[in-house]
């Protein structure tokens, strides 16, 4: 079985397999400032009391702070409906983007299924968790019932062997994109593991499971082990519960008839991967985009805004200045980010190089209210999605790489491994 | 002679007096994001060069990082006049607001006119300057000659008096916008003087200044003193210039019948103001508006967003959580605020409290895009307008009060002193 199949097996009380369509339960409901107030909508048809309020979490992200009136009305709706349902889980002011908050805060845990209202879920399942987004109609029958169906995937698994200090987390995504392609793996599980994975920390595994809807996946696993665990306790998870966590461990198998497919790739020797417009899995290798002008670098986002990655754009802008022709925009992913960036002076870094430090959130990667591009200009971001248009203007371009590059680039003014 | 009167003179080379229209040299030249481009059409009609690409600023602050592509578009085209025109001056990438900017980098000297295209230029007449703001037409003319016209304003001289160590220099500007009222010194300069005003450090004489405008007033006047020599010292402006302009200082008479009026309070016993809805001068002592509930504070804007408002603030909120039912938004007036903020641990007090801190610009204060309130919310803020919608909602109410009332009144969740 895979490891999407043991999951919900275990979700359900039965062995389910791929193809089956199943009634879960979910453990972790998530909405944010843009689609809570369409899943109250929604939740309000059928039901006056939520199935859990422990269980929800909500998280301002998207337009924080708000950016129109229309904006914060819909902050206004979301607030009210927290007080009136007595939910006990929420980030509302700046706290930081939901994929990062929600495991920082404690509320991811392996073998879980969560659902959130945002493509972007599942990135939670870098905690070896199903986790997976979900239309806000969707759920607002979570919210009233805890309860919602799928139709359990069938699983492409990826096997990243090898060493390289070069290649971080994002490289190995890209490269897995370029593989994979945008519709390669529409509605299956991708299944991360080998040891170039299994060496990364949860930051860069995170970047991993983020980008599994890049390639059309419905989830992005990689199997819990004890980098997961050292995380959780971090996260404040009681050691009990991590006891309990272990001793339930979901393993992989690894038999390969139970896969839709397997990738293999090896990292020695690789270089670092950049995805060019229009699409994540455009990828090529740094060399051959080198010396591409840029009007904008952005080190921020869900994908890449977490304190390894602000550590590594840091080390490559320290005592240096942002190209005169490129503006750099860098926002940590939580305001914890932000404030362990102050401690280590990486953001004293920041702004001694010219980069602007905007309040935590998505930022610049949905185009709505920050760092949007003119005509014509060209933006390197450590973000997971160039689509034409995504950055609020059709008529820009958008490539994608690591914070490394991203840093590297801003001082020079184009892209460069230099 | 009143102040505005002898800075024209100065200028034009002959003695004139208020009423009197001339032809006068601008000395610096200012425009913004939002008013560059037009500028640079009305330029573009009339000359293909400017007259002077060292007393040229631009500066980016209203929107940055850009909130919509029509905004980017706006400063592709400021970049690119910018470079075409050879400007020497410009800060793009969230060096600040322009109202702090120029005068943090030494742009800003007494006797100078100073011709801005923002309301809010009249700031600089904190340094013994004659500055204003134009249209961008306008503003497109003194681009291509360095020549504009304006009708030398009556004065209404200002005196404030007594010591009071809880009286901000927002407090005595409140209560002079009572006194004058909102139409009270349309076209006219403020001349303010007395010990109370000679009392002030440069940040809180900006105050005073930068609402002049809120009265109607053309420009705000204090008589440049050791305190402004010190600023500009530390500024980066020459020894030989200061001693040069200490050599030609443009001393007040005080002879009554210069004066359009005088206005005269003590501040000995005064209490604390605060802006009512919807007018700047709409202003009461802040007990008899105590406990109005807040959903939103926000410090900073080029009325009080500088240093040492970040000091008190910071002073009010150490140790303490902004309330939960308000949420707090800070935003330093300039890069180098934000700098010297995060050395002096300010930024970490506001993170520790809860506050969001965004890039340093103009921010919520406009509406355009960052802490838009939502219907029937209430925010107290520390800007200078709070005109009907001006924070981008026609159906929420603002209030203006110092950034002392403003961080005791976000710990509380309403409008309080305590």
């Amino acid at each position: 079985m895979t490891l999407a199949e043991k999951i919900i097996s275990k979700n359900v009380g039965k062995n389910v397999y791929a193809k089956d369509s199943v009634e879960i339960s979910v453990d972790i409901a998530m909405t944010h400032d843009g689609t809570t107030p369409l899943t109250v909508k929604a939740f309000e048809q059928i039901s006056d009391k939520v199935w859990d309020n422990e269980k929800i979490v909500i998280i301002f992200d998207h337009n924080i702070p708000a950016n129109t009136s229309k904006a914060a009305n819909m902050q206004v709706i979301t607030r009210e409906f927290i007080k009136k349902q007595g939910i006990k889980n929420y980030y509302l002011d700046g706290e930081g983007i939901c994929h990062q908050v929600l495991p920082e805060k404690g509320h991811v845990k392996p073998n879980m299924i969560i659902a959130g209202a945002d493509s972007h879920t599942c990135t939670h399942g870098a905690f070896g968790a199903f986790a997976t987004g979900f239309g806000a109609t969707d759920m607002g029958y979570v919210y009233a019932t805890g309860k919602t169906w799928l139709r359990v995937p069938e699983t492409i698994r990826v096997n990243v062997t090898g060493e390289n200090e070069n290649i971080s987390g994002k490289d190995i995504i890209l490269k897995t994109c370029k593989e994979v392609g945008r519709r390669g793996a529409t509605y299956m599980s991708l299944e991360y593991g080998g040891n170039a994975v299994h060496n990364l920390s949860m930051d860069e595994r995170m970047v991993l499971s983020n980008m599994a809807i890049e390639m059309g996946g419905k989830a992005g696993i990689i199997e819990a082990d004890d980098t997961t665990y050292r995380y959780l306790e971090n996260a404040g998870v009681s050691r009990e519960e991590i006891l309990e966590l272990k001793k339930n461990k979901i393993t992989v198998d690894e038999s390969e008839e139970d896969y839709y497919k397997t990738i293999e790739f090896d990292i020695t020797g690789m270089e670092e991967q950049v995805a060019c417009p229009h699409h994540p899995d455009n990828v090529k290798g740094v060399s051959e985009v080198e010396g591409t002008e840029l009007n904008q670098v952005f080190i921020g986002s869900c994908t890449n805004g977490r304190l390894n990655d602000l550590r590594i754009a840091a080390k490559y802008l320290k005592g240096k200045k942002v190209n005169e022709n490129t503006r750099l925009i860098v926002i940590p992913a939580s305001k914890s980010i932000f404030k362990e960036a102050l401690n280590e002076g990486l953001i004293d870094i920041f702004v001694d190089s010219g980069a602007l430090i905007c309040t935590p959130g998505c930022g610049p990667c949905l185009g709505a209210h920050q760092g949007v591009l003119g005509d014509g200009e060209v933006c390197l971001a450590t973000t997971n999605r160039n689509f034409k248009g995504r950055m609020g203007n059709t008529n820009a371009q958008v490539y994608l790489s690591s914070p490394k590059i991203a840093a590297k680039s801003a001082v020079k003014g184009y892209i460069t491994n230099e």
